[in-house]
Order: C-alpha cells, then sequence, then structure tokens
C-alpha cells in the first residue's frame, strides 16, 4: 500500500505476460550498458536493471534518450548502499551518495531504487548495531525519496552475505523497516535470497502493496555450484513460477528482472544469455 | 523442559569452566577416533564430538572403553540425518539407520543424537514437503530416542545449506518441531548457523530446556573466505560469548563444542588445532 503510488511505472506498458520481462546489466557483463539496451530492446525484452556507475559513465541524460529511444523501461536503479558503515561522517557521506542516486533513478524513471543496507562495517561486530544504523539511514533517505517519487526497494539479501554486504536476511526485517518508515519504501523480492524462509509465504503477504521490484535466478542443487553463483532460471530447485504468482497476488503488477550474478553465465555471449533468459522466462515463470 | 532429564550427561562433571569444551572429532580430521580422544584428554580436554563411521570402525564398545580410561564425556553423536528421502521406503530404511545411532550414541553416553534432517533429496524441488517429511521422520524417531534415554538434538543449519543439507534453518523451526514432538527432542546451536538470524534471541528464549548441544566455530568476515568453510573461533564475527551466556541463561549446562568443518584448519597438525582451540575457547568464550 505504501509504495503503491511509487511503484506503476513498470506496470503500464504490458501487452503481454513476456512485456513484463528485464534483464539485469549485470547478466551480461560483457555488454556496455548502450549495447545492453540496444541489445535487449532488438530481442523483444522491454525492461532492464541499470547500475550507477555504467550509467553515469554513459551519462544519465544520454541512458535516458537511448531508453526512450528503443522504448526500454528500467525495472531498477541498483543499488544504494552502505547505510552500515561504523561512524557518523562515513553514514552522513554515504547519505549524500544515496541522495544522488534517488535523483538519478528518478531521472531514469526507474521502478525504485535498489537498496541494500551494507553488512558488518570494518571493525564493526555486532548485527544489532548495523541492523539499527540501516533503519536510521533508511529513515534519513526516505523524505527525499518521496519528494523525487522514487521508491526506496529495501532487498532482503541471503543469511550467507549478512557480514559483507547486507545485515537485512528476511523478508520479515524488510517488512519491518517498511511499517516503520512508511509511504515511499517498499521491498524487493529476490527469488534466490528469500527461497529457503519458512516463513516466505506469509511474508509475502505481509508485503501486500509494497512490492517493487522481482528478481529472479536460480539456486543450484548442490552447494559446491550455488557458492559459485546464481544459477540460470530452471537450472535449480526455487518454484520461481509459484513465488511470481504470490507476488502477483499481492498486487505487483511491474516488471520481473532476470539479475544473473554468475561468473559462469557473465562470461558467455549476452546475446545468447539474454536469448536464455527469454526462453526459461517464458518456460519456468509464466 | 521437555529434553531436560534426558540433557544432564554433559553437565555432572565441571569442575571448571575449562572442563565445559569439548572438540568435535572433525575439527582434527587427521587423527584416527582413538587418537583423538587420547589426544584431547592430553591436552586436558574433557569431551568429543563422535562421528557414527569413526566409531564402528574402532568399535562402539571399544570407544566406549577409550572414552572411560581417559574420563571423557561425549558431547554429541553426529548425526542422524536424511528424514527427507523422497520415496516412503527410503524414509523408512533411514529411520531403520537412525534407531540404530540412538542406540549406539546411548551406548556411548553422548550428550545427544545430533540430527540434521536432509535437504532436497534428489528429483524433489519442494522446500515444504522436505520440511513436513523431516517431521515425519523425526516423531517416528522420538519413541526410540525416549525409550534410550538419548535427547534428539535437532539442528538448524544455515540456510545456505537449506538445498542439500538441512531443510530446517532456523531455530524457529526447531522450536516449532519441539512443540510439536515434546519430550525426548532437543536444539543443538551452532553458533556459525544461526549468528545471523535476527530472531537469534527471541528464540534461545523460546528454547530453554531444550538446548542438548552448543557448537562453536566462527563466521569469516569476508564471503570468499567464508565460504570455503568455518573460521577458528575468534577470527570472524561471531560474537560467541554472548551466545553461550544467552545458553546458559536458558538453562544449558553441558558441553561447549568447537566444530570446525574447514580444509584448511583440518590440514593441519592436531596438536596445533587442539590447542588452538583450548586457548581461543578461554580467550573469547568465557
Amino acid at each position: 500500500m505504501q509504495a503503491g503510488v511509487l511503484v506503476q511505472r513498470g506496470s503500464v506498458k504490458h501487452s503481454s505476460q513476456m512485456d513484463r520481462l528485464a534483464i539485469n546489466h549485470i547478466t551480461t557483463r560483457r555488454w556496455s550498458l548502450q549495447e545492453a539496451i540496444v541489445g535487449y530492446a532488438g530481442l523483444g525484452v522491454r525492461g532492464i536493471g541499470i547500475w550507477p556507475d555504467a550509467a553515469k559513465a554513459f551519462g544519465i541524460v544520454q541512458t535516458r534518450q537511448l531508453l526512450r529511444q528503443h522504448g526500454m523501461l528500467v525495472s531498477g536503479y541498483c543499488c544504494g548502499n552502505m547505510f552500515t558503515a561504523r561512524t557518523p561522517r562515513t553514514r552522513s557521506e554515504q547519505l549524500s551518495r544515496n541522495r544522488t542516486l534517488i535523483d538519478e533513478a528518478a531521472a531514469l524513471e526507474a521502478q525504485c531504487l535498489v537498496c541494500v543496507s551494507g553488512g558488518l562495517s570494518e571493525g564493526n561486530a555486532d548485527l544489532a548495531s548495523a541492523r539499527k544504523w540501516a533503519l536510521d539511514g533508511l529513515s534519513q533517505l526516505v523524505p527525499f525519496a518521496r519528494e523525487a517519487g522514487i521508491a526506496i526497494g529495501i532487498e532482503p539479501i541471503h543469511p550467507m552475505r549478512a557480514s559483507d554486504l547486507c545485515c537485512i536476511t528476511t523478508l520479515a526485517e524488510a517488512n519491518a523497516l517498511c511499517d516503520a518508515l512508511g509511504f515511499g519504501t517498499g521491498i524487493v523480492v529476490d527469488v534466490y535470497h528469500v527461497w529457503w524462509d519458512p516463513n516466505l509465504a506469509c511474508e509475502l503477504e505481509r508485503a501486500r502493496g509494497r512490492v517493487v521490484g522481482v528478481h529472479l535466478s536460480d539456486w543450484l542443487r548442490s552447494w559446491e555450484e550455488s557458492k559459485v553463483g546464481c544459477g540460470m532460471i530452471g537450472d535449480g530447485v526455487i518454484d520461481i513460477r509459484t513465488i511470481i504468482q504470490a507476488v502477483g497476488c499481492m498486487g505487483y503488477t511491474g516488471l520481473h528482472e532476470v539479475e544473473l550474478v554468475s561468473p559462469i553465465w557473465g562470461a558467455l555471449d549476452p546475446i545468447y544469455v539474454s536469448q536464455k533468459c527469454i526462453e526459461r522466462y517464458r518456460s519456468h515463470c509464466l
């Protein structure tokens, strides 16, 4: 509900289910941002997840123009982060950086600014304090997000990255943050990060009206494989279709972004990888 | 409460805090079981975590004799598992195997039979069904555990192993299993597997009287390091002392077992590794 007003961007142009597919640029990292926008569009993909470094290197205005030229939507600008630095000074600097990202996400008309909280900063071994700083940092960012009309998409990350990447590990924590922060905050549901959660169904129910992004990849069955990186949709054990359906029942009408963080897939030919994303989205997600 | 009667074994002989230290045999895997029993005892360690394969290879009776000769207690017999096989036939075979493990654990006067549920068996991609089979399998094992006077120690394993090792990923799930199964079931708290949990404090509170084992190691700060294996106590980010204290406040008086599943430490000289365990237990846990 709270993020509702800010989250309709991705939902307006779908003429078919396939129109909801987006691909995160990192999935085909051998492509520059320009190549990815043109390449995805050429294959009929209507959405893209964009990283700030690439957008700034090409230019925000230029990126926006190229997106419009190809009729592409931005499923997410990824990501605002580092809310958990140990010193107030560093946290203040991060707030400033994240404010800029809000403006850039707004300029790109992104569905949300994906926010990953940060983990334990150097010298800190107290998750509770990191979680408090994440709440503090997000609360300071919210007014700017509201003003810019951009939803903050809080993304819980798998507990295996609690130390070095993100202290927000479950949908329950993301829901609690939304409870506390109100309008302008939402949740990004990445199936790779939440599939294991015994509370998945009830926390998705609690996230009704809050989901501002859905990320897709797969969890490979063996630990030896899965610790290398995400798997392609359909190669692993996640019941992706059911999660997509559950999120849809909770009111999500936006894009479904394939975000495949994998050194193996990232090294392959981007056209081949993009085509595989399209094929697997059709066969395993619709 | 429910496991209380079965769980006092480890608690009777402590004359000092250091007497509560145990080391799991896997921590010094270059040693045979005989070498480990003699080696730990020689260094003043009073407890050992034992694996069935090693105990059977040496002989259960011989193991028991050697333990008595050296005044060693068994912190856990590890582990009963594979409750989640996909076919009823295989699950029935596993029950038979786990019944044998109960008897062996009783013969060794172990503090508990550590039970790891199993993950998604081949051909299954439905965690909910795996969790149901875990409940079913444990419920069938409980009467034998009660009869033998051995606590079933349900060990939640880190969510990163939900697919291939253990579908029971949180203390909340272990507590729910104990709620359902009653007397004779308990919980093994492994700090490596539960440290990230935002509900850690409240679920430990809920586990009052149920803890039948505590496993110690550390989570290394960087993902690149931590995915290789557990870290030595004190080398990572877990506030181990606080967790030990919390478990103590909930009535746990048993052994604290260093279980360091690490190819790096496992390759080192067992005496060096054992001494390091003792030193770090003293400096970081008491």
